[in-house]
């Protein structure tokens, strides 16, 4: 087990009526902004009952974050915020919206120009306003974490940040509030999750077992309940375990103690900025590649990923790895999420533009041996088409 | 899944080398009170890597807390920590210098006698001292979360009490300064962990698959490394795993959303208010009985932790389940911990005071139906002999 520093404040209140919780847990003198997408809250109930949990509250209002949210967008917010001399920011809905929230939180007490965290990777970051999350897309885990990833439209570049200073002060999950949720959206959601499990499990062994079987037993229970969660769109119960699952996946506990990957989705983060491809889509497409091309430096645990998360126990090394490869691949289709760049129409000739990028970021040296050069970006890439 | 709250604030710094942290974490100016047992945090080289990490700040020491912590005892502290004008109790040790560290900083600061913080379970807590932590025992989880146990030597009375407001600010967990623990404080450990995850794990079925998984995954873990931690004191990778799995054991996460049974607990405690046997020694001997006494109420999840945790799968549903019971008496047994009451000299003369103290502490609707009785409890007793 590698050294660690684990931290996450993040209050979770989990279950069926928990919104109402809100008029105890916003202060009862804060300057509200509620943060969102379109509106799809206003459809789903989620907006009337956050607006009649923070009845007698000062609430504004700004609408329009969008998936992947730009840096254009938000720092129209962050102008709003200090207009109106906002002090809470309330973020509602999935992690586009959580992610924005927090670059507005950080942004908006920032001296400097907003961008520079991205920059500087949320180096810079000393303070930020409130935060609290109203999570209705279980996906990314921004809810109960420290990151960010923000696009900027005008140069088609999209950063993470991290800061501890972003932690939402409480995040709130009803899953009956994702009944309502496109088959896109949870097939993306449960591709995100079920990706971010991997980047923290799938690398080398260090004896960390207690992270090992946690991370299992959230690939354990997306692999059941994510088909459900398409077959049977009301089901109380499967809907919960997804979305506790997804804030499992990246709150930190599982990477604590482990190398971790991320070269699957830099390389994803290219292929949105560049192509719009919706993020599960990037990772969908990616990480089946990522995995035969790089099975030797990760053979060790994609022989635990085989048998304990697949139950495959016949056949060669090289023949066991490749099964669970293809189930891994063909779970993600199940999910409705194409794994091949072919199905979003991107060809060779789309591969050079996401390497140059790559090279600009300077994310030459990625993955838990630095290893993954650009060579072995366009490698996975080609093996992807 | 239940509906649930969780929150966890404590930062976690794990492994080799992190007590050196302290010079960051605690604020410079602080009047630290270090509260500690006896001896052995000089012998294995913690008190001199604290004091040294603590140069420059204003420290002094409370020592002799007391397996079992003792109001009296840490009335004492409160005493000191007045007089002295402390402000940041740094509690190194294990359960029970932690435990009486919570209730040294909630008691400082209130008005009425800090007994009252007992009986009325924390509910008047309202403010707390700062507090962190240096674990030199992993067993009881209290290094991240908000439960103390407190004894009153005077009267018999061992009571535990919660508030968010003890919640360590950070835990330090070096496994290295594990390595010198007796062979019976490892074994205790264990045990100890083994059987706060049963508490939240072995009730009755609420669709919570990934909760499930996690407490699987750190029975599991404990059942493969405990013993190797008594046959190879000095293996960091061993150690490292046995204290991260009874810091997860009971910091919130694997309880969030199940129901929680606890009543082996209770029972526990007064035995060892009554007759001073260890606190994992009294779970070690109730916990068996107190399953087969229940066996039909815990059944589908007995069935489980029979298939999954001992990979037991043939025989009648009977069979397996009193194969899992008994591989897990032998498994308390293996780490040196006895499961009868005969083995610590108690027979059916001492159980009237046991059951006479559960009904004075109205403790007479335990586990998670509240359908153990005192004469449920008898019965387990009576089985433990």
């Amino acid at each position: 087990m590698l050294n660690f520093d684990f931290y996450n404040p993040t209050q979770v209140l989990f279950g069926q009526g928990q919104i109402a919780a809100l008029s105890k847990l916003v202060p009862a003198n804060a300057r509200v902004l509620l943060v969102y997408g379109g509106g799809s809250i206003k459809q789903n109930g989620v907006y009337s009952e956050v607006l009649a949990a923070l009845a007698g509250h000062h609430v504004s209002e700004f609408s329009g974050v969008e998936p992947n949210p730009s840096y254009e967008t938000l720092m129209r917010a962050i102008e709003q915020v200090k207009a109106e001399k906002i002090d809470f920011l309330l973020a509602v809905g999935g992690g586009s919206v959580i992610d924005g929230a927090k670059f507005i939180a950080a942004g908006a007490l920032l001296a400097d120009d907003p961008w520079t965290i991205l920059e500087k990777y949320g180096s810079n970051v000393s303070e930020a306003m409130d935060l609290g999350v109203i999570l209705t897309l279980p996906a990314t885990g921004s809810e109960t974490n420290a990151s960010s990833v923000v696009t900027r439209k005008s140069t088609q570049e999209k950063f993470a940040f991290m800061s501890r200073k972003v932690f939402p002060k409480f995040a709130i999950l009803d899953p009956s509030k994702t009944y309502s949720l496109p088959a896109r959206q949870v097939g993306n959601g449960v591709v995100d999750a079920f990706a971010h499990v991997m980047e923290q499990y799938m690398t080398y062994p260090v004896g960390a077992k207690v992270q090992d079987r946690f991370a299992e037993g959230i690939l354990l229970t997306l692999i059941e309940e994510g088909p459900r969660a398409l077959s049977a769109p009301d089901d109380y119960q499967v809907r919960a375990n997804v979305m506790w699952c997804a804030t499992l996946a990246l709150n930190g506990l599982i990477g604590a103690g482990v190398p971790q990957d991320w070269a699957t989705h830099m390389i994803g983060h290219e292929l949105t900025a560049l192509y719009n491809l919706d993020h599960a889509q990037t990772l969908a497409v990616v990480m089946p590649s990522m995995l035969r091309q790089r099975k030797d430096a990760k053979r060790a645990k994609l022989l635990q990923f085989a048998e304990r998360v697949w139950d495959i126990r016949d056949g060669s090394e090289d023949e066991r790895i490749e099964a669970a490869i293809a189930r891994m691949q063909a779970f993600f289709e199940q999910m409705g999420v194409k794994t091949r760049l072919a199905d979003y129409q991107l060809g060779a000739g789309h591969l050079d533009a996401v390497l140059g990028n790559l090279e600009k970021h300077r994310y030459t040296k990625l993955g838990e041996h630095r290893d993954v050069s650009l060579e072995v970006s366009r490698k996975v890439l080609e093996a992807s088409l």
